[in-house]
């Protein structure tokens, strides 16, 4: 066997990369668990939701959030959809209103009506922010506005303030139960520049996650009222989520936690550096957010996809980076998009060859 | 503060002693997690089911029990109430029938009524093991038989080879599909004393768990046809629990496996020795089964509560041994009971001292 021939001729994935664009770079998970720092000893194994060290990670998230109780689930399907039953439970109300790029309606194999019988309300349209006048425009009865932050699907943007804070008035005068979407809140820091409880005040209830712009491994918090919490627990037991141990997700998120969310400026701040870059690469059409609020943006590219594979194999040989998250398709002809969201890699990988690595991405095209 | 004080006064817990009648050992994630077997290196992080370690271990297990597939997930809790919906769809039959004792209806807040609208059919009486009369008597229309191996809640009591085939027999010449809780079915092995994939054969799905007897963290796989599996992985994100990565669980359950499944033969030896002890401690009225078929056996015992717990309190704090699960009231006056399921930890305490720590927490009550 000719190991060179395998390692030549194979896809590479980012696994196989020393660096990388986007994220927080390859995960080791012998190295990541003996980080002395997340196991404390006395109080490290919960059962059932009950221990020392994960009851104190939820009592200082529900902190740092302005609420009184917060729950870590493993995952932030079940956070929301727990979230949205609950709602709909206390005022008979089956309907939640969100934008069409809700990760419960595009990622969730629309878990939230075949586990809870509920209704998704759209608002407004797929492709543009959500707005004060398509929440107005709404005319079916709902329980719920559920606001993601920043809006993913379409880049990442986010709202100014006062249209955040029109959003949830708008939604709290009628009666609604409103919750944030906030798998990327701690993202949203930087471009808000106010506490994360004066954002979270805006919403009933809110659920963050640990994985994204953290880098935790997997899990989520659902925070709210004791009460909703309360009765989050119950759900969360009936989705099969309130695992014997937990541990092995709540000890490495609070140690993600730890380490990353006063590099959010950074990360941030490497965005609005790097979107330009990309912007001005030939290929590229535009990136959006043109001016990133958070560590993400959107870049689309006048390229099929597969071009694009081939040079990410490429430049993962030579150089050992991972520049390319999977294109998709858009609704333009012959245009591809994907999505980079920058952590703790590109810093590693420096200014010089994060530019170098995504002109060769997006080079002319030879004829 | 003197710490002589504190930790002479408050409540101990199993994770204060070094030693432990049940179960495997006081738990320590960072030396659990230092075990150099654990990740191989390449391939160990998963991401969104997807992972060479992660499938390897899921075709290793379904080759095992002799199916086509499985699917690793965070809980039994998970997996069984999707085995039970994706036939429930099937046939549109929306009721099950099980032992009244049944883990989904006694443990999961009824979450097969509240995420998926299913029926439950108890079959004949909770404190009797299932049998075929029972199930004979059923009048209901059901759609799946799930048949729990041991039967946890009355002891861990399991029916002979012939009862069990006749009990599969009877649901399968009717069209019923056959679903395997096995959650403790590794420590059934040396029972039925026949391969796993030969019990297996019996049902038509098979739920298997990682941290009872194999002492995992925790995570359950479920196994089946590749079509029944394919549904499953849909019915895992709609709950939340297809998380971006279960490398902490998947790793550690497959080390625990290879640990621990050759062992079952010494755990269950190990019940059939102490069971006998325990029954004939001063204050116990009977264990149960007398002769135990698997690990584990309940305790019946002529005691309040409250005395067995403070005695638990004093073993644990003069020499170190947990004793005690925390009794439950029965039906019969005065009398409590408690489950013991045995494994490591007895065998390192070794008989000695296993027997002193017995006899002194069921000791005569003195006048």
């Amino acid at each position: 066997m000719d190991s060179s021939y395998t390692s030549t001729n194979r896809l590479l994935t980012a696994d196989d990369c020393t660096h990388a664009i986007a994220g927080h770079g390859r995960i080791d998970p012998a190295s990541l668990f003996a980080d002395p720092e997340i196991f404390a000893g006395a109080g490290d194994v919960d059962r059932y939701g009950t221990g020392a060290r994960l009851n104190a990670f939820e009592e200082r998230i529900a902190a740092l959030l302005g609420k009184e109780a917060a729950v870590f689930m493993p995952s932030g399907t079940m956070a929301q959809q727990i979230a949205l039953r609950i709602v709909a439970d206390e005022r008979a109300q089956r309907a939640f209103a969100a934008h069409p790029t809700t990760h419960l309606e595009l990622h969730e194999q629309q878990g939230y009506a075949y586990l809870h019988g509920l209704d998704f309300v759209p608002i407004g349209v797929a492709d543009a922010p959500l707005t004060l006048a398509a929440l107005d425009d709404v005319r079916e009865p709902f329980g719920t506005l559920l606001v993601e932050l920043p809006q993913r699907e379409i880049g990442g943007t986010l709202p100014t303030w006062d249209e955040l804070c029109a959003l949830a008035t708008h939604a709290r005068e009628r009666g609604r139960h409103v919750h944030l979407d906030g798998a990327r809140l701690w993202e949203c820091g930087p471009f808000y520049d106010r506490p994360y409880a004066e954002i979270a005040a805006l919403f009933d209830s809110v659920y963050v996650s640990f994985y994204k712009g953290i880098g935790g491994i997997a899990g989520a918090m659902l925070c709210g009222t004791e009460a909703f919490i309360a009765q989050a627990r119950v759900w969360q037991r009936r989705h099969g989520g309130q695992l014997v141990s937990l541990y092995p997700y709540a000890a490495t998120a609070e140690r993600a936690f730890d380490l990353r969310l006063e590099r959010m400026h950074a990360y941030r701040d490497v965005a609005r550096w790097f979107a330009p870059i990309v912007a001005a690469a030939p290929l590229a059409m535009a990136v959006r957010p043109a001016t990133p609020p958070t560590n993400m943006f959107h870049v689309y590219v006048r390229a099929e996809a597969d071009l694009l594979r081939e040079r990410a194999q490429r430049i993962a040989r030579e150089q050992s980076i991972w520049t390319l998250r999977e294109p998709v398709a858009t609704t333009l002809d012959g245009i591809v998009k994907w999505e980079i969201s920058l952590g703790d890699a590109i810093i590693e990988l420096g200014p010089a060859r994060a530019h170098r690595a995504i002109d060769e991405l997006l080079a002319p095209v030879e004829a």
